[in-house]
């Protein structure tokens, strides 16, 4: 069995315990068509039919699945049981849960964490058609805490590969920086960066078309635009946010650059002071990032910090779990708005990896953003990235 | 806007026409985390923050997304009105259907077809917390019906696409043939059609651990087996299962070699007897394949020609939707198991592209499968793919 997934099933085990909740249920199907994250993390195959994923508190690991694929979840070394079926799962499954007689199932569905809702609503139908008029039917539990917990806990083998992914984001700034000039556009800006990519055989974080997201001068709107005819020019602000997936984790960082205009040897006041602002907030955000804080406090931190030096709030969370995706689900560190439901009340634990990111427009100069990723410990938050504290200038 | 995004989403309007329905929503957040698979019909880009995306029977298509989604979600140029927001959906979204005020709302959510059944359980969960108290509570049905419709009618892009991808497939066997000899192994044989694909830029139609599926021999089990160490031998079958995905749309052909032993000058009896009754089965599933027949009655045509000649049932599907996925959802052409669900119940229709796919085990020999893709058309089935009528001898 691989390290990775060995670490991830018995930390499943252990928060089983820890959560007093006697069963994880993942049940799946088609899972190249629409894809449970968990299976990541306790699997890393796809199931074609039908499938049940069960991991008790007591250790067993029983894995019912098409017949088909028996073997090669019988080849990951991580399932105590695997069970291959032919036309029914309903026999196997209700055979499983009678032996293990849980008291609750965790079913991976969540309002509030999207990594922890993999299990489609008509999937939910058939698995409470399949219960339906046995014992187990009643203590379906919703699995958001428990997947919260093994996908924001990162093991030491994750943190590794996070930070290989780091590591070689800031080897690709770094490469980029000299190939800048006044006068390129977005979509050339991100070519170069995807053509680094493809030579060194490696995924973006997040949707190519998007990633990097470039944003020259003030004209270009910040967010999740596609780069685009907006050009460098001397006087204003070139904002990447890019990322690399390398070996099945992600990078996601901001960077900045500034390009100096005529007779200028440094940033102007106007952006110096917008730098400066940003920079104290995100530190006001790291500073408050430590285990036992909830997500919006962190978030508020760094927002009222900004606030108080003059600025607008940014219209976005300051920060989220990175790890095999980009936006690794659960706990934001976002402000209390509708749109992110209960995830900012979520609770930061050691080993979590965070985005800390935010920004301000500067009029007549460009977007400065910054993001950086960073690692909670028992009593803080420490870059995993290294901080770009002072502007790139060109 | 591109063509296929128009064909598409001018379909969907159609669709929902002919079926009597008043709306259709795609309700999604994250989708990089959980992606609904309607979103590669009806926009092509991946949604951060919850959003909303309703197709009215009168034309409308309305996109609620997240603010710094919408230059993305314009520039599709698919949608007739995109709203951004930035706390929260919940207004506009009233707002909008307010105006539709629909009679029905079909949202992605299906017991047998995985294809629609997009919409997670928690997702399902927040959008009835977002109508409760509403007129809309009520109205939601599913989109099954009008999803299967939109993915089974392919479009005259769609099909084009499909064609090539085939094409490309065709190429690759044939240029492998020259290379197999006796005494490679699965994974070497895997090898090479995975440089073949990487040499052209192509991704593998499925996961890239079992695409190809290789079968060397009788010692190797057929099904979703990764390539594992068995040898092409003289007097033995190898069997491939494969196909490629080419400018978003893909293959899933089967394709069979006879490895000649000493003296011979084509396949034995016993191999030639399974393959004449594999093909005549084929063939009888083919016949069988026409709008207005359901598919179980397809697999039946097939299942019980292979079962006259002598040989035992295929324990899966003769068939499915090829597209934009190998199991492009829908109607199956499989019998009636429970692990089906109703999906061998649905209808075939013009434009369904689908596979027939069935096989035999020949002791001392290795497994016989076949598959070819076919065009549904008004009065039948026609090959997209060149049938493999012989088998192909090394």
């Amino acid at each position: 069995m691989n390290n990775l997934l060995q670490e991830k099933l018995d930390q499943a085990v252990s928060i089983l315990q820890e959560k007093g909740v006697a069963a994880w249920l993942t049940f799946v199907r088609e899972t190249s068509q629409v894809h449970d994250p968990c299976l990541d993390l306790i699997l890393g195959l796809e199931l074609t039919w039908q499938s049940a994923l069960i991991i008790g508190r007591d250790g067993q690991r029983i894995a019912i699945v098409g017949f088909f694929d028996t073997d090669n979840v019988r080849n990951t070394g991580g399932w105590t049981e695997v069970i291959g079926y032919h036309q029914s799962l309903r026999e196997p499954l209700l055979d499983a849960l009678k032996r293990l007689d849980p008291a609750q199932i965790a079913i991976n569905t969540s309002e509030n964490d999207p990594a922890a809702d993999g299990l489609t609503h008509g999937l939910y139908l058939v698995l409470t058609g399949l219960l339906a008029g046995t014992p187990y039917a009643d203590r379906l539990v919703s699995a958001e805490e428990i997947i919260g917990a093994l996908r924001g806990r990162k093991s030491p083998g994750e943190i590794a590969r996070i930070r290989r992914a780091i590591a070689t984001t800031e080897e690709m700034f770094a490469a980029l920086t000299p190939r800048l000039r006044p006068g390129l556009t977005e979509i050339e800006i991100a070519a170069l960066l995807q053509a680094d990519l493809a030579a060194r055989g490696l995924e973006p974080a997040w949707s190519r078309e998007h990633c990097p997201i470039v944003n020259a001068g003030p004209d270009s709107t910040p967010g999740h635009a596609a780069p685009a005819h907006h050009r460098t020019q001397r006087g204003h602000l070139l904002h990447l946010d890019f990322g690399v997936k390398q070996d099945g984790f992600v990078s996601d960082l901001q960077r900045m650059w500034y390009f100096l205009d005529e007779g200028e040897s440094g940033p102007p006041d106007d952006v110096r002071r917008a730098w400066d602002a940003c920079w104290a907030a995100l530190e006001a955000g790291r500073a408050a990032l430590k285990p036992g804080v909830m997500g919006w406090e962190v978030d508020a931190a760094a927002r009222s910090a900004l606030v108080a030096a003059g600025y607008p709030e940014y219209q976005h969370g300051l920060g989220h779990h990175v790890g095999r995706t980009a936006h690794d689900g659960s706990t934001i560190l976002g402000p209390r708005w509708e749109r992110y439901g209960r995830s900012p009340y979520g609770v930061i634990e050691p080993a979590n990896v965070m985005t800390l990111e935010l920004g301000v427009a500067v009029p007549n100069r460009g977007y400065i953003g910054l993001e950086e990723d960073v690692l909670v410990t028992e009593t803080g938050a420490e870059y995993l990235s290294t901080p770009q504290k002072e502007l790139w200038c060109i």
